[in-house]
C-alpha cells in the first residue's frame, strides 16, 4: 500500500503517529520478540485519542478523575509504552523502551498493572481489558452518582482487537454494558482482519457492527488512518446515551512489507523491513529516535489534562471536609474504622446464639452488618443472588435508572462478572465482590487469575462448595476447585467453618490491599463451632487449635469448612475412647503459611497421628499431613477421590465416607 | 394465563405434551428439588420435535446415524427423562423417574452422559450443550464427506435457554457454527424471559435474533406453544444452508400459578400448585400417571426411527467390507493396528538422532507420523496453529468448501474449542485434539472438566508450559495450571521430557477410551533424555527410573518435562562429587498412581533424600516428596513460588533458581 497519501494529507499528525510506529519497530527488534503490527496499525487512532480527547496528566498519573485508557489487545504493549514515553510519564524512560521485555524493565511483554503508571489494568489474555472496562465505567457511574459530577466525570476508552471480540467473555461484557447503558464507555475495534493463523475469515464471519447493535450499543465505522474521521467519531461517541463502539478499519503493520498479513501481527525484526518502513514513514533511521519537535508536540498533549486536573482540584476543594475525607478514604482503599467493632460484635452475638446455618447464609449476615457502614462495596452475582446470598438488605440494584445502586445483576456471566469486578476495584473508590457456585469458578478463572496477578483485592463469594450441593449432581459439585485456587499465587482462599469464621474471613477480605480473596461457602447448614468468643481474628492466622486434646495428645484432626464439625464429632468419638484428640481448623492455608515457624509448629506439632478431612480433592493436603520438611507423621486423608453424584447431601457424605465415624476409624487405624 | 385455548386448539398434541409436564411436576415434587418450569414451558416444542422430526430408535439408542438431541439447558433434565421414558427407552423406567435425583438412579439432577442412553452429552453448566453441538454437527459433516450420505445424514437439535445464550461460550459456538455454515444444526431458544434472579431484562437487553443473524445464522421466531408453527419452523430450518435458530416464545411453568415467574424456574413442590396445574391440563391427579393411550402415542413415535434405522442398515450393508470395518472401527474408538509400530519406529529414530527440540515440536513430529495412518483424528487450535504445532503436514482445513478437511481453525475461542472437541468425540467416529497455550486452560476449564467427568478421550495440546514462555511474561506463564489439571479426577496430565516421552504420551492419549489427556509441552528446546531405545511405553507407567545412581543411592531427583534435563545435569554434578543419584522422570502422575505399590516403591524407595524440580507450583509434589503414607524422607522442592516475569526464558530459569546447580545444592544441604 502506498502510504504517501496518508503522509501528505496530514503531515503533522503523521509524524506524531510515526513516533509510535518507529518506537515499536525499534523496541521489538531490540527484544527480538513482541508484536509490531498492532501498534503500527492503531497509531493513528491512539494519536487522535491522546491529542484531542483523553484527559490525563503524566505528572499525576493516578489523578482520580482522569480518563481511563485500556489496551485490551495487550500484546500490542508497545503502543501504550510509546504513548507513555512520548507524553512524558516520568517512569517511562527511553531506557525502559530500549529494554522492552527484559528482566527488571517495566516494559513487560504485556502491560502489567502496578509496574508502570498509566497502565490501568493488566492485559494480554484476550477479552479481559474490554471486560474490565465495563467495571471501570460502572465505577464511574456509581461514584459520580455518589460524589457528584464536579469531582467524578470521565470516560473509559478501550482498544480491542479481533481476538478480544472472538473470546466469549467479550459477549458477556458487551451484553452487560448494553443493558447498563454505559454511555461513557468507548471502544475502538482494531478491525484489521488479521489473526495469528491468517485472516479472520478462517474462523469467523461475524458482522461485529450488527452484533454490538444487537446489545444496544452505538456503533460507527471509520477509516482508522483518517485522523479527522476518528476525531469526529469520538465526538459523536461522547454524545450518545449508549456505550459506543467505533469500528476502525486499519492495516496491521501499516507501511511495512508485512502489512495486512499475519506475519505482521508478530515480531518484525528484519532490518531491511524496518529500514524500508522507516523510509516510507519519512522517519530517521537511527533506532529509538524521536525528532525533538515531534516529542515536544507529544509532551504538550498532557497539558490539557494538567489543566483539567488543576480545575478538578479546585472543585474538589469545594467539597465539605467530610466528603473530601470520605473520597480520599475510599480511593485509598481504607476500610472504615467501624468495621472491626462491627465484626467483633457480630462474632460475639454468634458465639452466644450458636445458630446452625449455612456459611453462605452466614456471609449474608456479615454483609447485612457490614454493607451499611461500608458504602464502597459493590456486590453482585451471576444470576444466583438468592443462592449466593450476596445482596444485603440495604443494597439497591445498580441500573440506568439508579446509579446509586450498589448491587449488580451480572446475569449468567461468571467470566464477565469477575473481569468487571477487577475493573470496579482497579478504578479506585470501590470494593467489589460477586458470587456464583464454586464449581463455576471454572468459567471465571481467566479473570480470577488476573485479580491475583494484579493484586486486586476483589472478593469472590463462591457458594455450594462441595458434594453438599446434593441433588444437582457432579456438574455442580466442586472437587478440584479449592485445590486449584490454593495453587494460584497471591489468592487467599477462605473455607470458614461457621458464621464466626465467615465474619473473620470477610474482615480480612474487606481490608486486603493487594490480595484477592475467595470465600468458599456451603449450601448446607453447619453448627457453630466457635462457641467461645474471642476478640482476636483467629482466621487471620490461617489455622488454629479449635479444640485441644484432653489427656495425652495422640491425634490431630485437620479440617476446613463443613468438615470442621465432622472433625469435632470425630474428636468426641475418640475422646470417649480415651484418645486425646486435637482439632485444628484451617480456614486459610495461605495465611497459615505466612505465620512464623514457631506458631505453625505449635498448631501442628510433630508426633501425633494426623487425619485431614475435606470434602474435596486431596491435592495439597500432603503438605500438612507429612509435616513441613518431611517430618514424619502417620497420616491419612478423608475426602473425595472422584467426582460426586446426584443425591441428597446427607446421603452423599455417607456414601463417600466423609463422616465422623470414618475419620475416627482412620485415626484409630494409624495409632 | 388461560390455557384452555391451547388445550382446545389441538387436544391430542396437548395430552402428549401434558405427559412431560405432569411427569416433571411429579418427579420434582417427589425429589423435593429440581427445575419444573423449563420442561413445562418447552414441552410443546419437544413433543413436535420427537413426533415429527427427530430420527431416533429407542431400541437402538446408539445407532450411529440417529439425530442428536442435546438439552443444553440441562437443569430442565426432567424434559429429557420424560421423553426417554415416554418413547420407550428400556433403561428409563417409571421407577427411575420416581427416583429422580436419588442415589444410584440414572435420573441425575442434570443429564449425565454415560448414565443413560439417549443423553448425548452431560449438560448443566450453561452454554456447554450448544457448544458441544457445534462439534456434533462438524462431526456429521466430516463423516458424511468421508463415508457418504447414505450412511451419515442426520441433524443435531439443541434446546438452549437464556442462560446458555448469556454465557460467553455461546458466542464462540455461534461464531464458529456461522463461519462453518453448519446447516444441520438446529437450535431452539427457550425464550421465556426468566432467569433465577428475575426477568432477563435485569441483566440483558440483547436482541438475540439480530445477534445470531450477525454471525450468519438463519433465524425464525415462533410461538413455542403452537405445534403447527413449531413444525413449520423445523421444516424451514432443515432447508436452509445455514445453522438455524428458532426463537420459541414460551411461558415458563406454563399453566401453573408460578407461570412466567422466576419461582417457576425452580422446584415447584406445593401440592396445591400441582393439583391446580394438573386440573388446568385436564390431567389425572394420581402422581406418575400417563394414560395408556397417550403412552401408546409416544411409544409409536420411535417407530419412524426404527424404520429409518432398518433402512440405514440395509444401506450400510451395501458398503464394501473394508468400509464397513473402518466405519465400525472408528465408531468403536479403536486405534488402527499400525499405531503401535509407528510410535515405536519414531521412538527408535529419536533415541538414535537425539534431537534438541521443544516438546511442542516433538508433538508435531508425532502428529506428522500418526495422522496419515489415523484418519479419525480432527485437530485444531485456538488461533495458535504455528505455536501449538497442531497441524500435521497431511491435514487440510475443515471448511464449508472442504468437508473432508480435518483441521479446524477454531479462532480465539478456547472454551468453545474445548466444548466442540467434546462434541466431536461424543458424536462417535472421530478423535479430537486441539491446542492453545497452557495458561489459557483458564479459559477452557469449563469444558475440560466435562471431558473428564464424561470420560471423553479428547486430547488437549497445551504448549508454552512454564516460565520457558519467556518474554510474553506472567500473563502467559502457567504456574498453577499443571496442579489444577492434576487435581481434576479422570484427567491424564502428561508433561513429557523429550520427543520419546511425547510420542509415548500421544500413544496413550490416542488409545484412551474413557479418559481425556492433556499434553503439557514446552515452547523451548530440550535435549533428548531417552537416548536408549525401549520398545515398551515407559510413560504408561507414569514414572520410571531414567538414570539410576552409580554407587550408593543417596539422592532421588524427581522431575517432569523441561526439568528432567535439569535433574539429569544436577545428577552429573552430584555423581561427580561421588553422591549416588537416581533421576526419576514422572511424565504422568495419574498413571503412576495406578501402578501397584511394589512398582511405586521400586521407583521411589524410602531412604534417599528426595528433591523434586518442576517449573510450576509446588502443590501436589508433597505426596511424592514425603512418600506415600507419610514415610519419612528428607525432601525439597525446586520450582515456582510466585508468578513469573517478562524476560528471556534462560534469564528466568536462572532468576527463579530452577537450575541444575540449585537442585544439586538443595540435595547436598539435605544430606
Amino acid at each position: 500500500m502506498d502510504i504517501s497519501a496518508l503522509r501528505e494529507a496530514n503531515p503533522e499528525h503523521w509524524m506524531k503517529a510515526g513516533a509510535i510506529r518507529a518506537l515499536t519497530l525499534d523496541a521489538v527488534a531490540a527484544a527480538n520478540s513482541g508484536h509490531s503490527g498492532m501498534p503500527m496499525g492503531m497509531a493513528d487512532v491512539a494519536t487522535v485519542l491522546f491529542e484531542k480527547h483523553l484527559s490525563f496528566d503524566p505528572k499525576n498519573p493516578n489523578w482520580p478523575d482522569r480518563d481511563r485508557f485500556i489496551l485490551s489487545a495487550g500484546h500490542g504493549s508497545m503502543l501504550i509504552y510509546s504513548l507513555l514515553y512520548l507524553t512524558g510519564y516520568e517512569a517511562m524512560t527511553l531506557d525502559q523502551i530500549k529494554n522492552f521485555r527484559q528482566m527488571g524493565a517495566i516494559t513487560a511483554g504485556h502491560p502489567e498493572y502496578g509496574h508502570v503508571p498509566g497502565v490501568e489494568t493488566t492485559t494480554g489474555p484476550l477479552g479481559q481489558g474490554i471486560s474490565n472496562a465495563v467495571g471501570f465505567a460502572m465505577a464511574e457511574e456509581i461514584l459520580r452518582a455518589r460524589f457528584g459530577k464536579k469531582v467524578v466525570d470521565h470516560y473509559t476508552y478501550v482498544i480491542a482487537g479481533d481476538g478480544c471480540l472472538m473470546e466469549g467473555i467479550s459477549q458477556e461484557a458487551i451484553g452487560l454494558a448494553g443493558k447498563q447503558e454505559l454511555s461513557k464507555l468507548i471502544v475502538f475495534w482494531d478491525n484489521n482482519n488479521i489473526t495469528i493463523d491468517g485472516t479472520v475469515e478462517l474462523s469467523d464471519k461475524t458482522n461485529q457492527v450488527m452484533r454490538f447493535k444487537a446489545s444496544g450499543w452505538h456503533v460507527q465505522e471509520v477509516d482508522g488512518h483518517d485522523p479527522e474521521a476518528i476525531d469526529a467519531a469520538i465526538e459523536a461517541a461522547k454524545k450518545t446515551k449508549k456505550p459506543s463502539m467505533i469500528a476502525c478499519k486499519t492495516h496491521i503493520a501499516l507501511g511495512s512489507s508485512a502489512q495486512d498479513t499475519s506475519k505482521g501481527h508478530g515480531a518484525l525484526t528484519d532490518p531491511e523491513l524496518i529500514k524500508n518502513a522507516k523510509e516510507a514513514y519519512g522517519w530517521p533511521q537511527e533506532p529509538f529516535t524521536v525528532p525533538a519537535d515531534v516529542k515536544a508536540q507529544w509532551e504538550a498533549m498532557g497539558g490539557r489534562g494538567a489543566e483539567a486536573r488543576a480545575e478538578w482540584e479546585a472543585r474538589f476543594a469545594t467539597l465539605s471536609q467530610g466528603r473530601q475525607k470520605e473520597f480520599n478514604r475510599v480511593f485509598a482503599g481504607e476500610a472504615p474504622k467501624k468495621l472491626t467493632a462491627t465484626i467483633k460484635a457480630l462474632k460475639k452475638q454468634i458465639s452466644e446464639e450458636q445458630p446452625k446455618v449455612a456459611t453462605r447464609a452466614a456471609s449474608q449476615k456479615v454483609l447485612d452488618a457490614v454493607n451499611p457502614i461500608m458504602t464502597e462495596t459493590v456486590g453482585g452475582s451471576a444470576d444466583l443472588t438468592g443462592s449466593n446470598n450476596t445482596k444485603s438488605g440495604d443494597m439497591e440494584m445498580f441500573d440506568p435508572s439508579n446509579r446509586k445502586g450498589r448491587y449488580v445483576y451480572y446475569g449468567i456471566r461468571e467470566h464477565g462478572m469477575a473481569a468487571a469486578m477487577n475493573g470496579l476495584a482497579l478504578h479506585g473508590g470501590l470494593r467489589s465482590y460477586g458470587g456464583t457456585f464454586l464449581c463455576f469458578t471454572d468459567y471465571a478463572r481467566g479473570a480470577m487469575r488476573l485479580s491475583a496477578l494484579m493484586g486486586v483485592p476483589t472478593t469472590y463469594v463462591m457458594t455450594h462448595d462441595s458434594i453438599g450441593v446434593g441433588e444437582d449432581g457432579p456438574t455442580h459439585q466442586p472437587i478440584e476447585h479449592v485445590a486449584m485456587l490454593r495453587a494460584t499465587p497471591n489468592m487467599n482462599v477462605f473455607r470458614p467453618a461457621d458464621t464466626v469464621e465467615t465474619a473473620e474471613a470477610w474482615e480480612i477480605a474487606l481490608t486486603a490491599q493487594d490480595t484477592p480473596s475467595t470465600l468458599v461457602l456451603t449450601r448446607q447448614g453447619l453448627p457453630t463451632v466457635r462457641t467461645e468468643h474471642k476478640n482476636k481474628n483467629l482466621t487471620a492466622q490461617g489455622a488454629y487449635v479449635l479444640a485441644d486434646a484432653e489427656g495425652k495428645r495422640e491425634v490431630i484432626l485437620m479440617a476446613t469448612g463443613s468438615e470442621v464439625s465432622v472433625a469435632m464429632a470425630a474428636r468426641d468419638i475418640l475422646q470417649a475412647e480415651g484418645i486425646g484428640t486435637r482439632v485444628v481448623s484451617m480456614p486459610c492455608w495461605e495465611l497459615f503459611e505466612q505465620q512464623d515457624e514457631a506458631y505453625r509448629k505449635r498448631v501442628l506439632p510433630g508426633g501425633p497421628v494426623r487425619v485431614a478431612v475435606e470434602a474435596a480433592a486431596r491435592q495439597g493436603w500432603d503438605r500438612w499431613l507429612c509435616g513441613e520438611r518431611g517430618k514424619y507423621n502417620k497420616a491419612a486423608f478423608v475426602g473425595m477421590e472422584s467426582f460426586g453424584a446426584s443425591a441428597p447431601a446427607g446421603v452423599l457424605f455417607e456414601h463417600f465416607g466423609i463422616t465422623a465415624e470414618n475419620v475416627a476409624q482412620k485415626a484409630k487405624e494409624l495409632l
